[in-house]
């Protein structure tokens, strides 16, 4: 590195991309330049990065020379085929897609949990599903000191994790359907899953479908939180298991988490200060007060929130909570820019 | 009983108290006439009963002269003064409030599940919380047959639950936040809870706080569903916890439900077959398809909807599923009337 690095966006139009030009405004990353790719259609186009405009290059294999990271947001079949170009080129690349996420040769990390895996990577890291990061940030400052049985989570997940378009159509079936247009009637074109065969209204609904179905009836997505917490808290013998729901919520997934801890002595009051003190985690706990997190005033904030922490009613070492993050942020922009942060910290940028 | 019964309704303006008129109109019920009451300022309203308009009249202990059955809904104040005004008159209430659901003297009745116990009424039968009442219908099939150790469930709870007035507020707040009001600007007068402090936007946002809270820092709500289904089940020993959670929908309830069985020999395939073949429920569970409950698709159906049936990956006898209903019709005004309908074949109606 010579006065800072070039980093490189890939995806730099989309939902998450614009977020991770957010987030290198104000990155402690020693920045050279900033290149933004995209795909054709959306090369020419002209964004803004510390107040001059950067105009977004077509993504080519060759886009990655000189680059030092890259940061990929473009689906995973754009990361499969773009992302072994950056390396060959010398750049790192982190990939916010779930392409490489389970490959055993690449870290996946959240850096409040896992950051000594960076160590290992051999030039790609992978940023884990949004709706596993938030989760392994409220649980890894429990999980440190009373050590995790078992998880069972139930998703309230927002739209903007299926990019811009899907908010558009939240929006415009929000507006028909208050203008009186019939529920039957109302335009889906996109949830609950781009790829999938059918297409179901999100407005004023709820979909119990993230992603594809796979295996024994989950989702795609259940299997995310699955594997991924296991792979993250390197701990396979974690009882997981999830029910992944999309809400009509713009930005902020929410998450009903119940965990059974293995160890004695813990208590309500010791998690809540366990959490309160934890990097990356604000508690907002207080019944008497209303305080509890919520999707709506997560948005914009790096923080993952955790509230409504209680007892369970007949499992002494049971406990439920409520976490809510922005999930464009710390489940995807800014957990990846963390990630090119503490590669820099702990020197581990190969240039 | 001749010639049919004298049913009075109470709340008739209200969310509830409309779609109790709209059961009555198709009920097996043999109806002589139908009163139509609620509070001094709705008197004189004109509502449409089986295309006859028909008055609203002011509620006074003397509405209940000559009335055989009274449902109530309109507050828990209105049933705890009135509904004794009721009995007192030789009516049978059937209540729909929160009041009289914990009293031992009552009978907490979803008629798929322990009509039995309408047997022993004195005059009054509570209906249960919304939210309870899909997940006995649900939950009854599998029971009888295997039994149930363990009930964990995460609820996604619509905006009609808490009255017409908080359907007007998420309505004008979606148009206003689509057309650019921030969220820190959204007026809220209501939810979560009509009878707190604090009031929070529900458009686009997902508050987990549903009624007030109460002890160990869980909600009315969440007791509710703890504390009622154990007295309908008539098992003190089911482990049953609740996380209870607005979410923006107009209507339908939907629960993400997490069981453990107790007895041996269950199976996906087994207790999809129960459900299936179990009355007031509806088997939506095909993922090949994409086929599971929707709260939009629910509206305006008595039945109760379960999906996602599926194993838990790591216990052997835990399964998940998606439980979905019309929480005004069979959470609420089609329960109340199925209750009447019950006591007049159980020959249970005092007159």
């Amino acid at each position: 590195m010579e006065n800072g690095y070039n980093v490189a966006v890939v995806g730099a139009t989309g939902a998450v991309g614009t977020k991770m030009i957010e987030m290198l405004e104000n990155t402690t990353l020693p920045l050279k330049k900033v290149t933004l790719l995209a795909s054709k259609r959306s090369a020419g186009k002209e964004l803004t990065f510390k107040g001059t405009k950067l105009i977004v290059e077509e993504l080519l294999p060759e886009s990655f020379e000189g680059i030092d990271i890259a940061l990929f947001s473009a689906g995973g079949g754009i990361s499969k085929q773009f992302a072994p170009e950056a390396v060959k080129r010398g750049a790192v690349v982190v990939d916010n897609t779930s392409h490489f996420r389970m490959d055993p040769n690449v870290p996946l990390v959240v850096p409040e949990v896992n950051k000594q895996a960076l160590k290992n990577h051999q030039g790609i890291i992978a940023n884990p599903n949004c709706s596993t990061i938030q989760m392994m940030v409220a649980l890894e400052p429990i999980r440190k000191v009373y050590g995790l049985d078992r998880i069972i989570v139930s998703t309230y997940q927002a739209v903007s994790g299926a990019g811009i378009n899907a908010l558009e159509e939240l929006k415009s079936q929000a507006l028909a359907h208050i203008e009186g247009t019939h529920a039957e009637q109302l335009e889906a074109n996109i949830l609950p899953c781009g790829g999938d065969k059918k297409h179901y209204p999100i407005a004023f609904n709820a979909l119990p479908q993230i992603d594809v179905f796979s295996d024994d009836d989950y989702t795609s997505e259940e299997w995310k939180m699955i594997n991924e917490t296991k792979k993250i808290m390197e701990d396979d013998a974690i009882k997981v298991v999830a029910t992944c729901v999309r809400i009509p919520v713009l930005s902020g997934h929410s998450e009903s988490v119940y965990i059974e801890v293995e160890k004695d002595g813990s208590s309500v009051e010791k998690i809540k200060q366990l959490v309160a003190e934890a990097p990356g985690v604000t508690l907002e706990d207080d019944p008497s007060q209303q305080i509890y997190p919520q999707a709506l005033t997560s948005i914009g904030s790096k923080e993952t929130f955790v509230g409504r922490i209680r007892r369970d009613i007949d499992i002494d070492k049971g406990y439920h909570m409520w976490v809510v993050s922005d999930n464009l942020l710390k489940g995807a922009a800014w957990n990846s820019v963390q990630i090119a942060e503490t590669l820099h910290e702990m020197d581990l940028v190969r240039i």
